[in-house]
């Protein structure tokens, strides 16, 4: 089978040329390059995957630290399995639920799974707002719960802005299979990579220019890859500009319980709640894959203010469901508010903790940072160890990161950011003692580099 | 927040006509009718919900034979998981793999539950084909499996011919998200809806007309709602005019495991492995939720033969992947060959004779039915019953099968079917005396019936 690539941005315009009468032939999709894994980030991954470190049989291995994996608190949830072995439909404690459960396949989602779903999600943010469960919509991971608010939201060839730095694979979940766009709102080191609103409005003109309808603004809050959350301010500016356009605002808050140091966390749902009105254009995304550390079981949330949108994403997560066995188990998991306080307090003490280990080794190495509270990776200033002020120089020093001193972080460059030079750094899913080796290697490294510049 | 309906087919060329200056505006495809909800398979579940039977409680309910589950060998499974609590990774015996597995999010799926998914699909074939691991790609469901493959191998506006009657919820998992559009291959009562090479050639040719690009054929085998097999040679034949057309031969075989009768059912797998190359143009499509009774887990795949399409197809899967915890479960079961030698075996036994209780029913209300040999449905003959011989009359029909002898079957213009009077109607997802209830009713309605006549 002969494949015929298109060029990125032209995926969906492309036509039949494509279509060769000696082959079958296959889509545009299929072939075009939008699912974005020709990265630096996902080549990183690939690196790691072929030689990982361990500590006593492969020393020299790849440390992974690409990954935003959380594995700080799996000890509490093993404890809380043990001694509720009914929340497993596949126990003999829990079989009961089991014919019931395994049959179960409703788009709606298991009721109480949604219930316990939306107070976990007020825990998350103190108790201080209130989601009601007829809004939770489930999809497996936010990968789908972003795609399927893109589907909703917006048409093919339409535009989002967002914020960059960004995510680097929300240039296929929000793209790929939406023809959906991305105008970034450009962030810079000089406002510690603060939203303003002139970047917002600069580009919203730009998509315009480009005679592009912006159907929307999507932010993650706490940012990856900053580490950072967005003020009170910010959002209500955000929101203020997304009413005043009439347009959208997803707020992707996938680490919310992953705030671990001051300032305070503030939901889009906070500002909602002060609002006397219930907007038709706020959309949250949620998941357990990094608060909880769950992402092999594909957890994930939309919560929508808006009928139309809740209706018409529910039915598409027919394509997107969870397993009731996981849901049911979720189900139980999160209704236990003692647990569910206990967890997100003690994994909140552990992340800061560790954060504390990575930023005193960088302060150690000579390596500048961007203060951050929030979620599982540094957002790392090595501008000063670049070959060149240039994508090429921050690709040249990654490269060396991985393959010398190997470690595998991943370069600004996949995550659009316009300033060379910043790497984020994951910091939640290694031993103490692996990150320990990760910190010696990259101080060396520095050093080496420094000598030879 | 006002919705705009476009019309079913226009849904994707609609403009921006839908824009109300006054108003935040969502996708067409969310305001769109391409979900097919708006159709009597869907509105016969909403009547069983709101009173569904039970034997006790309440005795007058619907009935509910228009979903195709079955309930028939859950003790098997619930026997096996008691022995076997290891599979489980969130029960004391399982629990060393939970921390490994809940991290892992590859798109890949866990490669011992691809293993075991091969294995089993080899052992629903009677061991005459092999299955290569590397060529299973996950789906949360075969809902999102036949998606995904719609999404790798048509373009928006492109054409799929798929025999008619067909099953309902292809007219949104096949067009909705993708742009896809369908059109039928018209079977017919007269040769027992086989499917015939000038019926394939017509709708090939009506689309080519349409100045459409025919991109391939998507068949059910076992045939939902049919409840039949497609005989080798039509397996060949469509094979032959794929091949000749250089489109698409898209193989739905979720109810492979459920053929409970001769004749032999025959997998397009062995056709390809009669034939001395592997074709790029053959995809198949699997599931648990019919041969294991398991559609709350969610558990679909892909199975191409085209290396570009497993890599695409994978790539999608990112945003329909299958909980680990499940992938895990079903490994560790379907890796049990003596189970799962056992279970197939008794499963299709009392199929067997549940057919042939539900049959005996019928002939005993004097009700006409296709001669099945697979699947979990009939596909019965009441067009004798029908007040007028179109489609008002068989829907109509279908009201009073529902509201005065409250039981849920599913009206053949449900399914496309050309011909007005025929009903699918479900029959292993109750108990045996329910299922007597049912067939009371429904002599007691046909009989009622042909006495207004």
């Amino acid at each position: 089978m002969k494949t015929v690539l298109c060029e990125e941005n032209n995926c969906l315009s492309a036509s039949v040329d494509n279509f060769d009468d000696s082959e079958i032939s296959l889509s545009n999709m299929a072939t075009c390059n939008l699912h974005g894994e020709d990265s630096p980030y996902f080549a990183g991954w690939e690196a790691y995957r072929k030689d990982p470190y361990d500590e006593k049989l492969n020393p020299h291995g790849v440390i992974q630290m690409g990954l935003a994996e959380n594995t700080l608190s799996f000890d509490l949830m093993e404890e809380w399995l043990l001694v509720h072995p009914e929340a497993t439909i596949t126990s003999e404690q829990g079989l009961d639920s089991f014919k019931e459960l395994a049959l179960y396949q409703d788009y709606h989602g298991l009721p109480d799974y949604r219930k316990a779903m939306a107070k976990f999600m007020e825990a998350l943010r103190g108790y201080k707002v209130k989601f009601d469960p007829d809004r939770i919509v489930n999809a497996a991971g936010s990968t789908a719960a972003n795609e399927v608010l893109m589907f909703c939201l917006a048409d093919a060839g339409d535009v989002f802005l967002v914020p960059s730095p960004y995510y680097p694979a929300f240039a296929r979940d929000l793209r790929w299979r939406t023809g959906v766009e991305i105008e970034p709102i450009h962030c810079y080191s000089s406002n510690n990579f603060q939203i303003t609103k002139s970047e917002v409005e600069s580009a919203f003109k730009r998509a315009q220019d480009l005679k592009k309808k912006v159907k929307g603004i999507l932010i993650t809050n706490p940012c990856n890859p900053l580490g950072t959350i967005s003020s009170a301010e910010t959002l209500k500016m955000l929101l203020a500009f997304a009413n005043k356009k009439k347009i959208h605002l997803v707020c992707d808050e996938i680490y919310a319980g992953s705030v671990f140091h001051s300032p305070e966390f503030h939901s889009i749902a906070e500002i909602v709640a002060e609002e006397n009105y219930t907007p038709d254009n706020v959309h949250i995304v949620y998941s357990l894959s990094k608060d909880m550390g769950l992402p092999g079981f594909r957890v994930g949330t939309i919560y929508s203010y808006n009928d139309t949108v809740v209706t018409a994403a529910r039915r598409m997560s027919s394509f997107t469901m969870i397993s009731t066995q996981t849901q049911h188990l979720l189900s139980t998991m999160l209704s236990d508010s003692e647990f569910v306080n206990y967890y997100i307090a003690e994994n909140k003490m552990r992340l800061k903790e560790r954060h504390g280990l990575i930023v005193a080794g960088f302060e150690r190495a000579g390596i500048k940072y961007l203060k951050g509270n929030a979620g599982l990776f540094c957002w790392v200033d090595m501008s000063d160890l670049l070959p060149s002020k240039d994508i090429e120089g921050e690709l040249k020093l990654w490269k060396g990161i991985l393959y010398e001193a190997k470690l595998n972080i991943s370069p600004g460059s996949s995550f659009k950011c316009m300033e060379p030079g910043w790497f984020r750094v994951c910091f939640a899913e290694m031993s103490t003692s692996t990150m320990e080796v990760a910190l010696e290697r990259l101080q060396r490294f520095a050093e080496q580099c420094k000598n030879h510049a």
